[in-house]
Protein backbone atom coordinates (compact mmCIF):
# COMPACT_ATOMS: atom_id res chain seq x y z
CA UNK A 1 0.00 0.00 0.00
CA UNK A 2 1.54 3.17 -0.80
CA UNK A 3 0.18 6.43 -0.72
CA UNK A 4 -0.58 8.41 -3.33
CA UNK A 5 -3.09 11.43 -3.09
CA UNK A 6 -4.21 13.99 -0.43
CA UNK A 7 -7.42 15.21 -0.82
CA UNK A 8 -9.71 17.69 1.43
CA UNK A 9 -11.54 14.99 3.14
CA UNK A 10 -9.82 11.75 1.86
CA UNK A 11 -6.48 10.01 1.55
CA UNK A 12 -5.06 8.23 -1.42
CA UNK A 13 -3.21 5.02 -1.41
CA UNK A 14 -2.50 2.48 -4.43
CA UNK A 15 -2.83 -1.17 -3.69
CA UNK A 16 -0.66 -4.00 -5.59
CA UNK A 17 -3.51 -5.35 -7.21
CA UNK A 18 -4.03 -2.11 -9.30
CA UNK A 19 -6.95 -0.74 -7.17
CA UNK A 20 -6.52 2.29 -4.44
CA UNK A 21 -7.89 2.44 -1.44
CA UNK A 22 -9.39 5.60 -0.21
CA UNK A 23 -9.17 6.52 3.61
CA UNK A 24 -12.23 8.72 4.69
CA UNK A 25 -11.12 11.40 7.47
CA UNK A 26 -13.26 13.99 9.89
CA UNK A 27 -12.56 16.67 7.58
CA UNK A 28 -15.60 18.24 6.27
CA UNK A 29 -15.64 21.14 3.83
CA UNK A 30 -16.64 24.31 4.54
CA UNK A 31 -16.00 28.20 5.99
CA UNK A 32 -15.19 29.88 9.00
CA UNK A 33 -16.24 26.52 11.06
CA UNK A 34 -19.56 26.38 9.02
CA UNK A 35 -20.36 23.75 6.73
CA UNK A 36 -20.80 23.74 2.93
CA UNK A 37 -20.88 21.11 0.67
CA UNK A 38 -19.99 23.63 -1.95
CA UNK A 39 -17.03 25.12 -0.48
CA UNK A 40 -13.04 24.25 -1.72
CA UNK A 41 -11.61 25.00 1.82
CA UNK A 42 -11.79 22.36 4.64
CA UNK A 43 -13.76 24.61 7.09
CA UNK A 44 -13.31 22.22 10.27
CA UNK A 45 -13.05 18.31 12.29
CA UNK A 46 -16.04 16.60 13.19
CA UNK A 47 -15.85 13.20 15.16
CA UNK A 48 -16.43 10.21 13.20
CA UNK A 49 -17.29 12.38 10.13
CA UNK A 50 -15.37 9.59 7.66
CA UNK A 51 -16.51 6.71 9.11
CA UNK A 52 -20.42 8.25 8.88
CA UNK A 53 -19.53 9.53 5.53
CA UNK A 54 -18.25 6.21 4.41
CA UNK A 55 -21.05 4.70 6.12
CA UNK A 56 -23.76 6.18 3.65
CA UNK A 57 -21.48 5.43 0.58
CA UNK A 58 -21.54 1.94 0.91
CA UNK A 59 -25.16 1.98 1.49
CA UNK A 60 -25.70 4.04 -1.86
CA UNK A 61 -22.80 2.01 -4.09
CA UNK A 62 -24.18 -1.21 -3.06
CA UNK A 63 -27.36 -0.09 -4.06
CA UNK A 64 -26.17 0.76 -7.09
CA UNK A 65 -24.24 -1.90 -8.17
CA UNK A 66 -27.13 -4.13 -7.74
CA UNK A 67 -28.98 -2.09 -10.41
CA UNK A 68 -25.97 -2.46 -12.33
CA UNK A 69 -25.12 1.42 -12.69
CA UNK A 70 -21.51 1.30 -13.32
CA UNK A 71 -19.41 2.89 -10.67
CA UNK A 72 -15.78 2.46 -8.99
CA UNK A 73 -16.72 0.66 -5.82
CA UNK A 74 -15.42 -2.52 -4.60
CA UNK A 75 -16.02 -3.05 -0.97
CA UNK A 76 -15.77 -1.11 2.00
CA UNK A 77 -14.62 -1.51 5.96
CA UNK A 78 -16.21 0.88 7.79
CA UNK A 79 -14.41 0.59 10.89
CA UNK A 80 -11.45 0.92 9.06
CA UNK A 81 -12.88 4.21 7.31
CA UNK A 82 -11.53 2.46 4.20
CA UNK A 83 -13.19 1.99 0.43
CA UNK A 84 -11.28 0.31 -2.29
CA UNK A 85 -12.01 1.67 -5.40
CA UNK A 86 -11.13 0.56 -9.17
CA UNK A 87 -8.91 2.90 -10.84
CA UNK A 88 -9.80 5.48 -12.59
CA UNK A 89 -9.43 8.41 -14.74
CA UNK A 90 -10.64 11.87 -14.32
CA UNK A 91 -12.19 13.74 -17.03
CA UNK A 92 -8.99 16.94 -17.55
CA UNK A 93 -8.85 18.37 -14.28
CA UNK A 94 -11.86 17.11 -12.67
CA UNK A 95 -15.50 17.93 -12.81
CA UNK A 96 -18.65 18.24 -10.45
CA UNK A 97 -22.01 17.04 -11.79
CA UNK A 98 -24.48 18.46 -9.96
CA UNK A 99 -28.40 17.33 -10.13
CA UNK A 100 -30.89 20.11 -8.84
CA UNK A 101 -34.52 19.65 -7.40
CA UNK A 102 -35.14 22.80 -5.92
CA UNK A 103 -33.23 25.91 -6.78
CA UNK A 104 -31.11 27.04 -3.47
CA UNK A 105 -26.89 27.61 -3.56
CA UNK A 106 -25.13 28.55 -6.74
CA UNK A 107 -27.88 27.97 -8.87
CA UNK A 108 -29.79 30.67 -6.85
CA UNK A 109 -26.47 32.84 -7.05
CA UNK A 110 -26.27 32.84 -10.55
CA UNK A 111 -30.06 32.23 -11.80
CA UNK A 112 -31.77 34.29 -9.20
CA UNK A 113 -33.30 36.86 -11.69
CA UNK A 114 -35.42 33.62 -13.02
CA UNK A 115 -35.66 31.69 -9.91
CA UNK A 116 -37.13 31.75 -6.28
CA UNK A 117 -35.21 29.80 -3.64
CA UNK A 118 -36.67 26.40 -2.83
CA UNK A 119 -38.46 26.19 -6.54
CA UNK A 120 -38.44 22.87 -8.28
CA UNK A 121 -35.83 22.35 -10.84
CA UNK A 122 -36.40 18.72 -12.72
CA UNK A 123 -33.50 17.08 -12.03
CA UNK A 124 -31.56 19.82 -14.15
CA UNK A 125 -27.96 18.73 -14.16
CA UNK A 126 -24.98 21.04 -14.55
CA UNK A 127 -21.07 20.65 -14.72
CA UNK A 128 -18.77 22.34 -13.31
CA UNK A 129 -14.65 22.55 -13.40
CA UNK A 130 -12.86 21.99 -10.04
CA UNK A 131 -10.72 24.82 -9.97
CA UNK A 132 -10.58 26.87 -6.46
CA UNK A 133 -8.56 29.63 -8.16
CA UNK A 134 -11.58 30.05 -10.14
CA UNK A 135 -14.74 29.25 -8.09
CA UNK A 136 -15.25 26.31 -9.84
CA UNK A 137 -16.80 27.63 -13.36
CA UNK A 138 -20.47 26.26 -14.93
CA UNK A 139 -19.00 24.71 -17.85
CA UNK A 140 -21.51 23.89 -21.25
CA UNK A 141 -21.24 20.42 -23.28
CA UNK A 142 -20.21 22.64 -26.02
CA UNK A 143 -17.50 24.17 -24.38
CA UNK A 144 -16.07 20.42 -22.57
CA UNK A 145 -16.23 19.38 -26.12
CA UNK A 146 -14.60 22.23 -27.56
CA UNK A 147 -11.47 21.89 -24.91
CA UNK A 148 -11.43 18.02 -25.11
CA UNK A 149 -12.20 17.20 -21.33
CA UNK A 150 -15.76 15.01 -22.68
CA UNK A 151 -17.15 14.69 -26.38
CA UNK A 152 -20.89 15.09 -26.62
CA UNK A 153 -22.15 11.92 -26.58
CA UNK A 154 -20.25 11.36 -23.51
CA UNK A 155 -21.73 14.72 -21.89
CA UNK A 156 -25.18 12.88 -22.62
CA UNK A 157 -24.40 9.78 -21.10
CA UNK A 158 -22.80 11.63 -18.05
CA UNK A 159 -26.04 13.59 -17.80
CA UNK A 160 -28.45 10.32 -17.92
CA UNK A 161 -25.95 8.88 -15.37
CA UNK A 162 -26.01 11.69 -12.89
CA UNK A 163 -30.26 11.52 -13.44
CA UNK A 164 -30.50 8.29 -12.83
CA UNK A 165 -28.19 7.92 -9.89
CA UNK A 166 -29.66 10.96 -8.35
CA UNK A 167 -33.09 9.75 -8.29
CA UNK A 168 -32.08 6.61 -6.34
CA UNK A 169 -30.96 9.07 -4.33
CA UNK A 170 -33.85 10.56 -4.12
CA UNK A 171 -36.24 8.03 -3.41
CA UNK A 172 -33.93 6.21 -0.87
CA UNK A 173 -34.53 10.01 1.22
CA UNK A 174 -37.70 9.89 0.03
CA UNK A 175 -38.57 6.72 2.25
CA UNK A 176 -37.71 8.50 5.57
CA UNK A 177 -39.41 11.79 4.34
CA UNK A 178 -36.57 14.01 3.76
CA UNK A 179 -36.61 15.43 0.88
CA UNK A 180 -33.13 15.38 -1.96
CA UNK A 181 -32.61 19.19 -3.28
CA UNK A 182 -29.24 18.61 -5.05
CA UNK A 183 -26.54 16.13 -5.10
CA UNK A 184 -23.02 16.64 -6.76
CA UNK A 185 -21.58 13.45 -8.10
CA UNK A 186 -18.28 13.01 -9.74
CA UNK A 187 -17.32 10.41 -12.73
CA UNK A 188 -14.36 9.20 -14.27
CA UNK A 189 -13.59 6.50 -16.87
CA UNK A 190 -12.73 2.89 -16.41
CA UNK A 191 -8.98 2.28 -16.82
CA UNK A 192 -9.11 0.11 -19.95
CA UNK A 193 -12.26 0.49 -22.17
CA UNK A 194 -12.84 4.34 -21.03
CA UNK A 195 -16.58 3.23 -20.09
CA UNK A 196 -18.33 6.14 -17.90
CA UNK A 197 -18.25 5.30 -14.12
CA UNK A 198 -19.22 6.99 -10.62
CA UNK A 199 -16.33 7.76 -8.53
CA UNK A 200 -15.78 9.28 -5.20
CA UNK A 201 -18.62 9.06 -2.79
CA UNK A 202 -22.40 9.85 -1.56
CA UNK A 203 -22.82 10.89 1.43
CA UNK A 204 -24.12 13.74 3.61
CA UNK A 205 -21.02 16.06 2.31
CA UNK A 206 -22.47 15.31 -1.13
CA UNK A 207 -26.20 16.43 -0.99
CA UNK A 208 -28.41 18.97 0.25
CA UNK A 209 -31.38 17.41 2.15
CA UNK A 210 -34.56 18.68 4.29
CA UNK A 211 -36.93 17.49 6.17
CA UNK A 212 -40.05 19.30 7.10
CA UNK A 213 -38.57 22.43 5.24
CA UNK A 214 -35.19 21.97 7.22
CA UNK A 215 -32.12 22.02 6.15
CA UNK A 216 -30.22 18.61 7.81
CA UNK A 217 -26.54 18.67 8.62
CA UNK A 218 -24.50 15.90 6.77
CA UNK A 219 -23.59 14.04 10.15
CA UNK A 220 -27.39 14.57 11.14
CA UNK A 221 -28.36 13.07 7.61
CA UNK A 222 -26.31 9.99 8.05
CA UNK A 223 -27.26 9.46 11.65
CA UNK A 224 -31.22 9.77 10.00
CA UNK A 225 -30.30 7.26 7.02
CA UNK A 226 -27.96 4.77 8.62
CA UNK A 227 -30.42 4.12 11.79
CA UNK A 228 -32.28 2.38 9.19
CA UNK A 229 -30.16 0.78 6.77
CA UNK B 1 -42.36 59.69 -31.58
CA UNK B 2 -42.52 59.12 -28.11
CA UNK B 3 -39.18 58.36 -25.45
CA UNK B 4 -39.53 54.53 -23.87
CA UNK B 5 -36.05 53.54 -22.90
CA UNK B 6 -32.75 54.73 -21.76
CA UNK B 7 -30.36 52.37 -22.47
CA UNK B 8 -26.38 52.17 -21.52
CA UNK B 9 -25.41 53.48 -24.94
CA UNK B 10 -28.69 54.00 -26.93
CA UNK B 11 -32.01 55.52 -26.74
CA UNK B 12 -35.09 53.91 -27.65
CA UNK B 13 -38.43 55.96 -28.91
CA UNK B 14 -41.27 54.41 -30.20
CA UNK B 15 -43.10 55.54 -33.54
CA UNK B 16 -46.47 55.77 -34.56
CA UNK B 17 -46.26 53.14 -37.37
CA UNK B 18 -45.32 50.33 -34.16
CA UNK B 19 -41.53 50.44 -35.27
CA UNK B 20 -39.01 51.74 -32.98
CA UNK B 21 -36.05 54.45 -33.15
CA UNK B 22 -32.75 53.78 -31.78
CA UNK B 23 -30.64 56.77 -31.01
CA UNK B 24 -26.84 55.93 -30.62
CA UNK B 25 -24.99 57.70 -27.90
CA UNK B 26 -21.39 58.76 -27.48
CA UNK B 27 -21.54 56.75 -24.36
CA UNK B 28 -19.42 53.55 -24.75
CA UNK B 29 -19.21 51.00 -21.51
CA UNK B 30 -15.85 50.27 -19.77
CA UNK B 31 -14.71 50.90 -16.49
CA UNK B 32 -11.98 53.36 -14.59
CA UNK B 33 -12.06 55.28 -18.55
CA UNK B 34 -10.95 51.73 -20.28
CA UNK B 35 -13.04 50.74 -23.00
CA UNK B 36 -14.37 47.25 -22.26
CA UNK B 37 -17.20 45.74 -24.34
CA UNK B 38 -17.68 43.27 -21.83
CA UNK B 39 -18.18 46.00 -19.09
CA UNK B 40 -22.22 46.42 -17.31
CA UNK B 41 -21.03 50.23 -16.76
CA UNK B 42 -20.75 53.33 -18.85
CA UNK B 43 -17.00 54.40 -18.63
CA UNK B 44 -16.28 56.98 -20.79
CA UNK B 45 -17.96 59.43 -23.59
CA UNK B 46 -16.01 59.51 -26.92
CA UNK B 47 -17.01 61.99 -29.57
CA UNK B 48 -18.73 60.48 -32.45
CA UNK B 49 -18.89 57.40 -30.65
CA UNK B 50 -22.97 56.68 -31.29
CA UNK B 51 -22.55 57.62 -35.21
CA UNK B 52 -19.58 55.53 -35.86
CA UNK B 53 -21.08 53.09 -33.89
CA UNK B 54 -24.19 53.25 -36.01
CA UNK B 55 -22.24 53.98 -39.16
CA UNK B 56 -20.57 50.12 -38.91
CA UNK B 57 -23.80 48.83 -37.68
CA UNK B 58 -25.58 49.94 -40.92
CA UNK B 59 -23.11 48.33 -42.99
CA UNK B 60 -23.24 44.97 -41.59
CA UNK B 61 -26.77 44.67 -41.08
CA UNK B 62 -27.72 45.63 -44.73
CA UNK B 63 -24.91 43.03 -45.43
CA UNK B 64 -26.82 40.52 -43.39
CA UNK B 65 -30.15 41.33 -44.81
CA UNK B 66 -28.84 40.42 -48.48
CA UNK B 67 -27.92 37.30 -47.48
CA UNK B 68 -31.45 37.00 -45.84
CA UNK B 69 -30.50 36.53 -42.12
CA UNK B 70 -33.48 37.51 -40.33
CA UNK B 71 -32.81 40.94 -38.53
CA UNK B 72 -34.29 43.57 -36.74
CA UNK B 73 -33.21 47.00 -38.94
CA UNK B 74 -35.47 48.58 -41.22
CA UNK B 75 -33.21 52.21 -42.02
CA UNK B 76 -30.40 53.99 -40.85
CA UNK B 77 -29.81 58.14 -40.69
CA UNK B 78 -26.28 57.93 -39.51
CA UNK B 79 -25.56 61.76 -39.50
CA UNK B 80 -28.80 62.48 -37.09
CA UNK B 81 -27.37 59.25 -35.24
CA UNK B 82 -30.96 56.86 -36.09
CA UNK B 83 -31.82 53.80 -36.67
CA UNK B 84 -35.11 52.24 -37.22
CA UNK B 85 -35.82 49.15 -36.33
CA UNK B 86 -39.11 46.50 -36.19
CA UNK B 87 -40.11 45.50 -32.49
CA UNK B 88 -38.93 42.79 -31.24
CA UNK B 89 -40.10 40.44 -27.65
CA UNK B 90 -36.67 40.09 -25.83
CA UNK B 91 -35.91 36.44 -24.24
CA UNK B 92 -36.24 36.88 -20.80
CA UNK B 93 -34.99 39.99 -19.29
CA UNK B 94 -32.12 39.79 -22.19
CA UNK B 95 -29.34 37.42 -23.24
CA UNK B 96 -25.96 38.10 -24.68
CA UNK B 97 -24.99 35.25 -27.25
CA UNK B 98 -20.84 35.15 -27.56
CA UNK B 99 -18.96 33.87 -30.49
CA UNK B 100 -15.84 33.08 -29.92
CA UNK B 101 -12.84 32.60 -31.98
CA UNK B 102 -10.00 33.01 -29.77
CA UNK B 103 -9.44 32.35 -26.13
CA UNK B 104 -9.33 36.08 -24.82
CA UNK B 105 -11.61 38.09 -21.52
CA UNK B 106 -14.26 36.34 -19.70
CA UNK B 107 -13.97 32.53 -21.65
CA UNK B 108 -10.44 32.59 -20.42
CA UNK B 109 -11.27 33.99 -16.61
CA UNK B 110 -13.50 31.14 -16.60
CA UNK B 111 -11.60 28.19 -18.34
CA UNK B 112 -7.91 29.67 -17.73
CA UNK B 113 -6.85 25.76 -16.49
CA UNK B 114 -7.78 24.52 -20.14
CA UNK B 115 -7.02 26.89 -22.49
CA UNK B 116 -4.13 29.97 -22.93
CA UNK B 117 -4.35 32.79 -24.62
CA UNK B 118 -5.52 33.60 -27.31
CA UNK B 119 -5.78 29.75 -28.37
CA UNK B 120 -8.20 29.07 -31.55
CA UNK B 121 -11.72 28.57 -30.55
CA UNK B 122 -14.14 26.84 -33.07
CA UNK B 123 -16.63 29.77 -33.34
CA UNK B 124 -17.58 28.30 -29.82
CA UNK B 125 -20.91 29.88 -28.97
CA UNK B 126 -22.09 30.58 -25.22
CA UNK B 127 -25.06 32.46 -23.75
CA UNK B 128 -24.80 34.93 -20.72
CA UNK B 129 -28.34 36.64 -19.03
CA UNK B 130 -28.08 40.12 -18.86
CA UNK B 131 -27.81 40.86 -15.08
CA UNK B 132 -25.40 43.55 -13.57
CA UNK B 133 -26.16 42.33 -10.37
CA UNK B 134 -24.97 38.77 -10.90
CA UNK B 135 -21.91 39.88 -13.25
CA UNK B 136 -24.26 38.40 -16.71
CA UNK B 137 -23.81 34.79 -15.84
CA UNK B 138 -23.03 32.04 -18.43
CA UNK B 139 -26.67 29.91 -18.68
CA UNK B 140 -26.88 26.71 -21.02
CA UNK B 141 -29.13 25.31 -23.31
CA UNK B 142 -30.78 22.74 -20.40
CA UNK B 143 -31.28 26.01 -17.85
CA UNK B 144 -32.21 28.45 -20.65
CA UNK B 145 -34.97 25.35 -21.52
CA UNK B 146 -35.98 24.87 -17.94
CA UNK B 147 -36.11 28.33 -16.90
CA UNK B 148 -38.88 29.05 -19.79
CA UNK B 149 -36.08 31.61 -21.38
CA UNK B 150 -35.24 29.74 -24.64
CA UNK B 151 -36.81 26.19 -25.98
CA UNK B 152 -34.14 23.71 -26.96
CA UNK B 153 -34.82 24.02 -30.43
CA UNK B 154 -34.76 27.61 -30.46
CA UNK B 155 -31.06 27.42 -28.59
CA UNK B 156 -29.99 25.55 -31.96
CA UNK B 157 -31.50 28.49 -33.92
CA UNK B 158 -29.92 31.07 -32.38
CA UNK B 159 -26.06 29.00 -31.92
CA UNK B 160 -26.62 28.76 -35.65
CA UNK B 161 -27.85 32.12 -36.53
CA UNK B 162 -24.71 33.42 -34.07
CA UNK B 163 -22.52 30.98 -35.77
CA UNK B 164 -24.12 32.55 -39.37
CA UNK B 165 -24.08 36.30 -38.48
CA UNK B 166 -20.40 36.12 -36.46
CA UNK B 167 -18.94 34.02 -39.79
CA UNK B 168 -19.65 37.03 -42.26
CA UNK B 169 -18.29 39.69 -39.42
CA UNK B 170 -15.30 37.70 -39.27
CA UNK B 171 -15.10 37.27 -43.27
CA UNK B 172 -15.23 41.44 -43.78
CA UNK B 173 -13.03 41.90 -40.74
CA UNK B 174 -10.79 39.53 -42.74
CA UNK B 175 -10.64 41.78 -46.12
CA UNK B 176 -8.94 44.66 -44.44
CA UNK B 177 -6.22 41.98 -42.89
CA UNK B 178 -8.35 42.52 -39.36
CA UNK B 179 -9.14 39.28 -37.27
CA UNK B 180 -12.41 39.25 -35.08
CA UNK B 181 -11.46 37.41 -31.48
CA UNK B 182 -15.23 37.49 -30.35
CA UNK B 183 -18.52 38.86 -30.68
CA UNK B 184 -21.67 39.29 -28.46
CA UNK B 185 -25.17 40.01 -30.70
CA UNK B 186 -28.60 40.01 -29.14
CA UNK B 187 -31.66 38.47 -30.20
CA UNK B 188 -35.20 38.60 -29.95
CA UNK B 189 -38.68 37.62 -31.34
CA UNK B 190 -40.58 39.43 -33.97
CA UNK B 191 -43.53 40.52 -32.49
CA UNK B 192 -46.33 38.31 -34.13
CA UNK B 193 -45.01 35.33 -35.67
CA UNK B 194 -41.90 34.71 -33.21
CA UNK B 195 -39.34 33.94 -35.16
CA UNK B 196 -35.75 35.03 -33.94
CA UNK B 197 -34.15 37.48 -35.62
CA UNK B 198 -30.94 39.77 -34.37
CA UNK B 199 -31.73 42.71 -32.56
CA UNK B 200 -29.25 45.45 -30.98
CA UNK B 201 -26.31 46.43 -33.10
CA UNK B 202 -23.00 45.68 -34.68
CA UNK B 203 -20.17 47.87 -33.92
CA UNK B 204 -16.79 48.11 -32.84
CA UNK B 205 -18.16 47.57 -28.97
CA UNK B 206 -20.17 44.24 -29.43
CA UNK B 207 -16.17 42.86 -30.68
CA UNK B 208 -12.56 42.11 -29.89
CA UNK B 209 -10.50 43.20 -33.11
CA UNK B 210 -7.05 42.60 -33.63
CA UNK B 211 -4.81 43.77 -36.66
CA UNK B 212 -1.03 41.99 -36.81
CA UNK B 213 -1.73 40.73 -32.79
CA UNK B 214 -2.86 44.36 -31.81
CA UNK B 215 -6.08 45.10 -30.26
CA UNK B 216 -7.43 47.75 -32.25
CA UNK B 217 -10.18 49.94 -29.88
CA UNK B 218 -13.47 50.40 -30.79
CA UNK B 219 -13.53 53.58 -32.99
CA UNK B 220 -10.51 52.59 -34.19
CA UNK B 221 -12.12 49.61 -35.61
CA UNK B 222 -14.91 51.73 -37.00
CA UNK B 223 -12.74 54.36 -38.53
CA UNK B 224 -10.80 51.42 -40.36
CA UNK B 225 -13.67 49.64 -41.68
CA UNK B 226 -15.84 52.48 -42.76
CA UNK B 227 -12.71 54.46 -44.18
CA UNK B 228 -13.24 51.11 -46.83
CA UNK B 229 -17.31 51.28 -46.80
Amino acid sequence: MKFVYQGKTKDVYSLDDGNYLLKFKDDVTGEDGVFDPGANTVGLQIEGAGKAGLRLTKFFFEILREKGIPTHYVSANVDAAEMIVKPAKIFGHGLEVICRYRAVGSFLRRYGKYAVEGQELDAFVEVTLKDDERQDPPISADALNMLGILSLSEYEELKNLTQQISGIVKDELQKRNIELYDIKLEFGRTENSNDIMLIDEISGGNMRAYKDGVYIEPLELEKLLVAQI
